[in-house]
């Protein structure tokens, strides 16, 4: 038997991988991805579920159509065009099982073998492999403090043909934690419109802002069809349901809606009912609101010891929302070889090898700030101050 | 921007948009592939549901490995295993988003753009689609009363270059009702050897036998890794919970993992370990033995109905399980035209052009005996008689 060329070269993600050993509890895991489990509304979805048992356990638990549960996908509509700007006219709104199904949806509908993907580089492992399993060849484009460098998008866009996707996490960025700032967002969506491009803007984070302006997304400037939204509940209600939405240009949404069809025939009905009734009976934007507390105060928190314990020669981001911070060693070290010193504290991070586009070791590890406690976030990175000084001092450095 | 090769040409499944339309409280709707709301067991499920959110609620609303939940696989692994005589030895079972995902991974990880996939012709518009959305190039094996036409089967195998999928419905085929024969399963395996073909045996029906002998899985007989079997709990507890399973040899299964985790993560977690909880707690045998005495009874019924009510020129297959029933018009007759009898009768059918692998009108139509009540079973084959003895007094016949 012999696996397709499509799926043969690719590995299972490495962050995956990693989390799977992190697992452990006498470990300091900032390796995570997660939203914090405290933070879960479980007591109104148990509410709202023991309702839907008992009286529309017939509609909840039977079949139902691609599209998603129209009453949320009107919710969601209603939310995203009062409260963030965005527009339905000429777009459509569906329901996916997470964010990251929006992203499958919009590569299988619009990517075609060999065809290019201009991506964030470094930029999140679990889309650049998707892009992957559709044949895409990825092309990164470097970061700063502001997002993409838009320059050299647009040289990327004047010579390399076939340029199907810009694909960009454009607030609070994973790994970076960094967004992109508005002058760019509207010189990305400029330069989508010139070379006829689709800007994939994936935006797991938007609603978390702990602090400074909140940037619109890049979907509030399309008049022209070129951005596809994709949106989750994963990190403001829980991950573990799988419902996420997009909005984007019609012909390409009823497009996703077929591939949606033949991968899943709809996403499980019962969440799509229970958020729906979550947004009707509580205030999503007060729960937010507790979340961003609870995550700002690790964030500064977590930036506060990193200032404390590490190496002055370590550099990091200071983002203003989302989950993240990307953390740089001086030249000539290596994130990898930091993770030897790490895992002797028990500490676990990712090396930022894990989300370059080439699979290359480089000098940064991300670490997460939700899922560890106060304490965890004191002890852990007093102890990987350690580490970080034990792996200089090895290297010389 | 355009829509990728491979989606360009797909449009909605038939029967989901036919489905879309015949959702009515004056209809009486034959044209269902749904299991019966009545006999979802929402009491136990509203019992665990309960439970998880007030003990598990951190863990079974956070993310997940995209394997699935430990203990439902290894539950499955030993009721395949104990129950259906499936080996695990050389193989892996893993958790997927309903039978469908098993069916879309499958193609993802074995067909390349061009390759053949065999299948039945007709059959279920789903999968065929999922296929083509692979570019893949169908390739249709003539049915009878006991499957798949295994001569024709080895000479599309002689034939053809790069068949990659033979593709089987083998128990209570959807949209036949038909079973393929033990004798039938024993030479389909071995041609799916020496021409190292995958034979994707979907199973979403195997567990619903009313009547005959329990014909056992393809699966069975894999001593070489050539079966993936596709299973699912949507028709023994409930669809829109998409949780289903596919069991198939290492080597494509993990690969398989790879591609989910670009697909969705993993499916939704909530329901992963209540369906868990439910298969520990509760005797999912007991509850399979309900659902085939309700159905039993209504497919019965419905083929007293149809013998008293149809014209005799009718014919129709006689299913031991599952939900499909077959109808074959006299030559010269259309499943298309007749459907324009039957909406005046405000009855509900599935014309066999939605099912045949050309998208040709044929004489032929589908019912399903689960959904309808025994009323309705009455009164609706009654009225579809009416409909038919309308369209072929109209035709002549």
């Amino acid at each position: 038997m012999k696996i397709s060329d499509r799926m043969s070269n690719l590995k299972p993600s490495a962050i995956r991988e990693i989390l799977k050993t992190s697992i452990g509890t006498d470990i300091i895991a900032f390796s995570a991805g997660n939203p914090s489990a405290d933070l879960f509304p479980s007591k109104e979805l148990a509410k709202i579920a023991e309702e839907l048992f008992e009286k529309d356990a017939a509609m909840a638990l039977q079949y139902s159509v691609t599209e998603g549960y129209d009453p949320l996908r009107n919710q969601m509509k209603e939310r995203m065009e009062k409260k963030y700007n965005i527009s339905m006219e000429g777009n459509e709104l569906i329901i996916v099982s997470g964010g990251q199904q929006g992203i499958d949806l919009a590569a299988k509908c619009v990517v075609n073998d060999g065809d290019v993907v201009v991506c964030e580089d470094p930029s999140f492992i679990g889309a650049l492999n998707t892009f992957r399993s559709y044949n895409a060849r990825l092309v990164g484009v470097p970061m700063d403090d502001e997002g993409m460098d838009i320059d050299k998008l647009e040289e990327v866009l004047k010579t390399e043909k076939n340029v199907k996707v810009i694909y960009t996490i454009p607030t609070f960025q994973n790994p970076m934690g960094v967004t992109l700032s508005m002058e760019r967002r509207r010189r990305m969506y400029e330069l989508a419109v010139k070379y006829d491009v689709l800007i994939l803007e994936d935006s797991p984070y938007f609603e978390l802002t702990y602090s400074g302006e909140v940037v619109p997304p890049i979907k509030t400037l399309d008049k022209t069809g070129h951005v596809l939204f994709a949106g989750s509940f994963s990190k403001i209600i829980s991950p573990g349901i799988r419902v996420g939405f997009v909005i984007g240009p019609q012909e390409l949404v009823s497009k996703m809606v077929v591939a949606k069809q033949g991968e899943d025939v709809h996403t499980n009905l019962f969440f799509m009912m229970a958020v729906s009734r979550y947004l009707e009976r509580y205030d999503l934007d007060k729960h937010i609101e507790e979340c961003r507390d609870v995550y700002r105060a690790k964030k500064d928190k977590m930036i506060e010891c990193m200032e404390k314990y590490f190496d002055k020669r370590v550099s990091f981001t200071r983002p203003n929302g989302g989950l993240f911070i990307w953390c740089t060693l001086p030249e000539g070290c290596s994130g990898v070889e930091l993770c030897e010193y790490t895992k002797d504290k028990k500490v676990s991070i990712v090396p930022g090898m894990a989300f370059t586009v080439a699979e290359k070791d480089c000098n940064a590890f991300r670490l997460n700030f939700s899922v560890p406690s106060m304490e965890q976030i004191e002890k852990g990175i007093a102890l990987l101050g350690e580490a970080i000084d034990e792996y200089l001092k090895a290297k010389n450095l």
